[in-house]
């Protein structure tokens, strides 16, 4: 399998311009099985306000950003993570969605609000999601879903082999944390982190790439640049991270002890 | 508070040795508050057999090594935390027994056991532990209960401000993960890993030392070297632990979403 990763830089607030960005620099790589994208990589992350967040946001997937990704979903022969605003009902979540051959797969609402999305977004109201794509079942979490452990053991535990993670990170912890969860779960995971820097009337904020893909003994197979846009495909096995066998004599889930957590 | 870490190789089998060993180095410095050593830091680590392991456990605190403890934690005027070979009834455990000036507080048995652990000890029976020590509150967790984020999560939960965290590594992912783990719970942490290498009938083993401590935002405030006996003694301020929040708009307790989590 093998999956690709594409950070840039999106332009605030520029949907279509996002959009053409999106198509041409996945459309660069060919049998790219699953591209996961970074964090509301359609809007911009800098919002000023609940109201220019709404302003921004899409249905999904009745929106224009859901048909766009069918379509090259389907024109790539692919499946698709990415990170947008989403509109439901009279509420804007921070969502990831998911995307394969040309159909829409279905929506992860980020739990862990990060500082002022707390403003700009409702929380989501469900579990981490995991995703059936073809034989592989794929779990989605959303940027600071990173510092609490609860979210990728939730995947991992559910069965989750591989965990798409859009993010707009502006802090230097979650790359080497992730490498934790990659090895405390036996599970791969990709974080697909935005780069540049926003300036808006409110604040500016630099974003930090390095993308990333660690396979579940906790080695790193790609990490990015900081600032440039890139894309990387790498080919994993999907099946390594079904074995939790940390050693001959260590199960990484069997072995744990949940009658004597105080979680 | 000032925080002592001591590195060294215990010499297999050599209780009395290693007491005087860890006398002397912990004798260096003056003025610590509290003293963490390794795992099984008096009876060293390969056993070939239950058995052995059994020969050299003992009580706490009937024991030689609990008399011993005592009194060097009465004369230093200190608390001490060291990992040993426990003998409880008829089974053997894997345990981390705490001191305070010249008083035996308790004992924790490790959960998560590693290996041919499995052949040697029995698992700890009861919640990882945290003590208090004056108006500190010390978790206690050893060696590859690092893997599973619930034991220093449990601690954390419970209200330990510092996690003390007597290790034997061989491999090289604990202490990354370490600052993850800092940082996750926003406590302090301080893995006090051997180094030296044993080689026995059944198997030769090196310990890879880099005894760290970290603070609550993921900065590691020293860490000792890969192959060298070594003490450091390091001054914080646990209160520091005592706050949770991660930014003006998230806390790393109360934003956590345990209706959501699939544990």
């Amino acid at each position: 399998m093998k999956i690709g990763i594409c950070q840039f830089a999106p332009v605030f607030g520029e949907i279509e311009k996002n959009l053409t960005l999106i198509e041409r620099m996945i459309s660069s790589e060919s049998g790219v099985d699953l591209w996961i994208l970074p964090e509301l990589c359609t809007t911009g992350y800098l919002f000023v306000s609940a109201d220019e967040a709404s302003s921004l946001a899409e249905e999904f997937p009745a929106g224009r950003t859901a048909r766009c990704i069918v379509e090259l979903s389907a024109d790539l022969n692919t499946s698709i993570v990415l990170g947008v605003a989403e509109k439901l009902g009279t509420k804007t979540y921070n969502s990831a969605v998911v995307f394969t051959n040309g159909n829409f797969v279905g929506t992860y609402r980020k739990i862990h609000l990060f500082f002022d999305e707390k403003r700009w977004f409702s929380p989501g109201f469900e579990a981490p999601k995991i995703f059936q794509i073809g034989d592989v079942k794929i779990g989605v979490m959303i940027c600071f879903d990173w510092i609490f452990p609860e979210t990728a053991r939730s995947l991992a535990l559910g069965g989750a082999q591989i965990i798409a993670h859009p993010a707009n990170l502006v802090l230097p912890f979650c790359q080497d944390a992730m490498v934790t969860r990659s090895l405390e779960n036996g599970i791969f995971t990709a974080t697909v982190n935005r780069i540049g820097t926003e300036t808006r009337p409110t604040k500016t904020l630099t974003f930090t790439g390095k993308s990333q893909i660690v396979d579940p003994l906790g080695k790193r197979l790609e990490i990015l640049p900081s600032d440039s846009p890139k894309v990387a495909v790498i080919e994993i096995d999907p099946g390594k991270a079904l074995d939790k066998n940390f050693n001959p004599m260590n199960h990484l889930f069997n072995d744990r002890k949940p009658e004597l957590y105080r979680l």
